[in-house]
Parts: structure tokens; sequence; C-alpha cells
């Protein structure tokens, strides 16, 4: 089939081949590595998600069990890395905080050899939660967490468990393990595509993993869950949400957490996070978060034939958690490296530079004056 | 003219349109909008050309004074970012120094709106070659430099005097400020094309950067004029290179600082630093490291038909004025901040994010397998 050449955005032109994922093949689907995203959503753990992507296959019990164990073991932080986070002030945006984060252990744990970037992804997957929440709860608590909390063995309960001090709700893990999983890979977007163009130059992982970070902080790209959490919190009845999202559509105001670049029916990850969602409202007593966020994706269905994609029922689930909003973009890096890091081991394994070029839109030729006689 | 599509690195395919610079239009040339490199090298100082960069055209007399006493102003670094420059130890890569500093600026001096970009621009123009030599000579030589250094008006100049702790040689701030105008812009390379699709997520001016200092450090990208000053140096004649070039020749060895992705006949940079290398070598009375730069150009030409390109003669160039190879790339930094800024810029003026597809070359349809029967 060829490919539709649109001419800016790069959009539906190829930049090179993938094995990790597709997206929206069917119009709707996604599959890891040929695994539909329902069934991981369903039946696997997110380390499992990580090692199939990180490693190409679904782990048997005692790689998972040895993968877990490492994981475990990488989570401290170093202390020169400690002291850098504490030096930034609570009013940072907290996507610089993780960007800063990771560059910072590039200083202190520095990718020397390709053999060593299976190991590096691996670090990188333990401490950026412990990077974020060790600068959080610092700057916004006082406390100086332990980031190795060795009585919880999983990825999803770890954050959870640095956030709140406490032993993890299992419904909240288990929400935040199919969370992880949802956000974990999605083909050549922007964010992993800043990545492969990092790699290209063979650039060191803290490099490639850094620039998606930067990329992912845009609100075109990973803010879409904390708009749509600005969005709906002030609304307290449905039809107070209807209402308000009517004269926003009326003023073509931007609705964030609905429609996507590459789907085109529906976003597969919906139906799964919404699940949870709704799961999580009847848990907490919840009274009117999620009916109002059912009337948005009902209006904006009826009213544009817009369907919510992964973003807007994450906003409330997080919420539910009692996640603050500012972390949410950060649990979409804690889940993305996998991608990320997968995507720059393809790159380096079959790589050439990627530098496109440009059409040129500036004067032909400009003739040199002397600074005297400038206007 | 139609382009040609080699389906790999993106080579030849337009990623969106610039009015800042044209690469190898005539198989040789390179302008800044429109400005041939060769008078701009030869004519202008390094801020002239930042302004004709950032602000879209060369200043007047008045301009440049202003816009000079605005980087002077904007040198000191946060005492924050100090601290944190003095937790990364000496055995750090200088390349992830920078991009660290670039990244934990953007905690303490956020840019939360795009009508700060142009001051954001400046401040990371004037103080990046001050984050690098902060972190440089404190770890280095157990000392904190004064990053502001009134006495010093021109960035070239501001740089050899962090470096030497000395009022800078008038000869060597000369050959610094064309090295600078030189590795100003290079349209869409890949470090630029990194900071670009940063931008198109609407992303901070500090990701964009950071992103583009990642890339640059790459061995494929920033890294060619350490590589050559690594080669040449333990040559002490021509004919000693001449046999190594040919050894290495025969042995099919990557050799640094020849031959160009764009360029088919020439860099035009070559010709203005070369002539610069040779300036200093006669003031430092260099017995050998010129000569044996011209060697191996004659060589590589006579054998190969490849030219050197910009990186070769900035080997010696910044070897004669006593710059550590290290910090080769840190420079290169200091100067394409000026490009990187400007694509930001021109990006968001006409955005779309920048969403590549990929060719899919996974398994088709992965079969969920419960752990227990996995192999």
């Amino acid at each position: 089939m060829a490919k539709e050449l649109s001419g800016a955005g790069l959009r539906g032109q190829s930049a090179g081949e993938t094995a990790l994922c597709t997206v929206g093949k069917t119009g709707s689907g996604l599959t890891y590595r040929g695994y539909d995203i329902e069934e991981l959503a369903d039946k696997a753990c997110f380390e499992e998600v990580a090692h199939l992507l990180l490693y190409g296959k679904l782990p048997n019990q005692a790689e998972l069990d040895h993968y877990k164990t490492k994981l475990m073991n990488l989570r401290e932080l170093p202390q020169a890395l400690k002291s850098a986070l504490e030096l930034i002030p609570k009013d940072a945006h907290p996507m610089d905080v993780m960007r800063t984060g990771c560059s910072f252990l590039g200083n202190l744990e520095t990718e020397t050899n390709f053999s060593q970037q299976q190991d590096v992804a691996d670090r990188l997957l333990a401490t950026l939660p412990a990077i974020i929440l060790y600068w959080y709860r610092f700057s916004h608590d006082g406390v100086r967490i332990d980031t190795l909390n060795p009585s919880v063995d999983s990825l999803s309960g770890h954050f959870l468990a640095m956030l709140h001090s406490d032993t993890p709700n299992p419904l909240h893990e288990k929400v935040m393990n199919a969370s992880l999983i949802l956000y974990a890979e999605h083909e050549f977007n922007a964010s992993t595509f800043t990545a492969r163009v990092c790699a290209s130059t063979l650039s060191d992982m803290h490099s490639c993993i850094t620039g998606g970070i930067g990329s992912l902080r845009g609100p075109l790209h990973g803010g879409a869950n904390e708009a749509a959490m600005d969005m709906i919190e002030p609304w307290q009845t449905p039809d107070e949400a209807e209402n308000a999202i009517m004269g926003m559509l009326a003023n073509k105001d931007k609705i964030m957490g609905f429609g996507h670049a590459i789907y085109r029916e529906r976003d597969p990850r919906n139906d799964i996070i919404k699940k949870w969602s709704k799961l999580l409202s009847d848990e907490v007593g919840d009274t009117h978060l999620y009916a109002v966020s059912e009337r948005c994706e009902a209006v904006m269905w009826r009213e544009k034939k817009l369907f919510c994609n992964a973003d807007f029922f994450h906003a409330s689930a997080y919420r539910f958690m009692g996640i603050p909003t500012k972390l949410f973009t950060p649990i979409f890096v804690c889940s993305r490296v996998t991608g990320w890091a997968s995507h720059v081991m393809e790159q380096r394994a079959n790589n050439r530079i990627i530098r496109p070029s440009a059409d040129y839109i500036g004067p032909e030729k400009a003739t040199w004056v002397d600074i005297a006689e400038r206007d």
C-alpha cells in the first residue's frame, strides 16, 4: 500500500523499520511485538511487558522472578543525584525534574559501550519513579524517602508506596499496573522518534531518554491527561459538564483527551482504563467525577464523532488513586521509558543517521552591508 | 526538482521548511539567511551572526552594542545550578555536563510562555560557556570561577578567559570568533532535527536544546573534531602521518574529519578554519601539528578524493589555543545553540507535530501463552 505524503510533520512517511509495535493497523488496534494490548493489559504484569519490549520475549516464571529482583535492586539513587534533586525548587515543572534527573544520572553512570545498553535501560526503568518521587516528596513534604522499599516488588506498587508512604492498596496497584502497560509503547510517536533521532548519532542511552522526556513534556504530546483533569475537575455534575463542553465546542476551544492522530475509529486503550476508572469510582465512593467523564465522552461522540483516547479516563483513574495532577505525565515517562529504550536498541542495531532535508523558503542571496550602513 | 527517496535515515526527504540556512545548494555552499558563510566568518563577529539567526537581521551598531551588553549581563549562573555542577565528577563526559546544565537551568528559569523564547535563547547562549567551564574548572582545578567577567565583551573571548583565567590573546579571540560562526547553523542536521521534533510537541526551549545537545554528543555527529585530534595527536612528522593513514585505509578504518553527508565537492568551512590554524601554528611555534594535518588532507584527497570537513582543521586550531580536547564538542554547543533556538522558533511559528510512520517488520500476530507454559 502506498503511503500518503502530506508534506508536513512527516505524517504518513516512513522514517524506519520497527518490530516493536503496530498502531491502528486495522484502524483501532495496538500490538506490542504482535501481542494485542487488550490481552497484555488484562493478563500481564508491567514487568512482563517491559521484558517483552526490552528483551524481545515474554519471560517465563524464572526469568520474571529474576527480572523483578533485578529491578528492585536497582531502585536506589546515588547520593549526588539526590543532592541535585534537592536543589530543584518545589514549583519546578515535574517533567523538567524527570529530564534533569535522567540526564544527571548519565554523568554518574555513563553508558560507555553499547554492550551496557540493557543494564542502562533497566536502571532507568527502576530509577525514574524514584527520581520524580524523591524530588516530589522532598520539595513538597520535606521528607527524604527511602527509594529502595524492598517490601514492594512491583513497579506499580513501588510508585504508589513512595507517593503515599504506605503499603499500596491492591486495587490501585492493579490499576497502575494496567496504566503502565497501556502507556509503554506507541511506535514512532514524537518522543520515541526524538529518542531514535538521538540514537542515530550513536549517542548514549541517557541522551536518548532525556530527549524523549523533553518531547513528551509538550502539551501536544504527553500532557493530555493533565489537561483533561484540569478541564473536568471543576465540573460537579454531568449536566454542568455537558453545558461547559457545548460552550467550548461553540467557542472552537481545543478539548483534550479526544481523538488521535493515527486511530480512526477508537483508541483501544480507552475501554481498558475506563473500566478501571469505574471500579475505582465505586471503591472510593466518587459522587460525580466518573459520571462527569462519561457525559463528556457521550457529548463528544454525539457532537463531533470524537472518541476518548488513552488519556481521558486516565485523568479520573489517577485522581481516584490520590495522584496529584502534576505527576500524571511523569507516570507516562516511567512507563514509556521501556518503549523508548527498546527503540534506541532497535535503531542502533540497524543504524543510519537520521538527517532529513528541508525546503528552503528564505532569501536567495543576501548582500553584506557594513555595520555603519545598516538600518 | 524531485527529491531522491532512499528510505533510510530520511535522507533527501523534506521534513519541513526553513528560511535559516542552505547547505550545499551548489554542492559546496553554506548560507545563513542568505549570507555566505565565507563573508560572515571574515567580516562579522559571532554576536552579529547570532543576532542574524535569532532575530532575523544583521544588527546595526546600536542593536549590536545593546545585544552584546544584554548577553554579558546574562552570564551569571544561579547558585543552585553551580551547586549541581559541583556534584558532577571530574571524569564525567563534558557533553553530559552540558546536557544536564541546560536541563537543570530549565527547572530554575522555566519558559512558561513562548513570548519568552527570545530571552530564553539569549540566556542559554550566554550561560552555556559558563556552564561547561564552571564545571570544568571546579572539577579539574578546584577553582570556582567568576562567570560574569565584565572585562571581556565577546562570547569568544569570554570562553577563553574562563578557561585560562587570563585576558584572551587577541588572535585566539579572533579564531574562536570565526569558529563559533562556522558552527552556528547547518539546516536539518540530526541535532537540529531533534530540537525541531521536540519543539513540534510545543515543549519548552530548554527541552529542545537539551535534546539537541544529546544528539550532538553522538560520535556520528558532533564528536568528529575530538576524534580527529585523537587521531593526529601521536604523529610527530608528516611522513609518520602518511604511513599511519595509509595503514588505516588499507584496514578500512573510519577516518574522522573527512567527507560529508551533504557536501559533494568541498566543505566551505574548511578553507576558513585551515587558514586560521596556519596562523596559529606560526604564532605558537608549532613544529609539526599543522604540517601533519596538511599531509593528512593531501593523502585523503589523493587516495580517496575525500576533502576535509569543518572538523579536521578545528582540531589543530583548538589545540594551538590550549583548549583541551574534551572541550571541543562543548564549544560546538556554545555556537550551535543559536541555530537550534532559531529552528525551535521557526518550528513553533508554523507547527505540525512531527510524527512519522514506521515500516512494521515484527510478528503478525503473537498468541498469549500463560507464564507457566512459557519456554
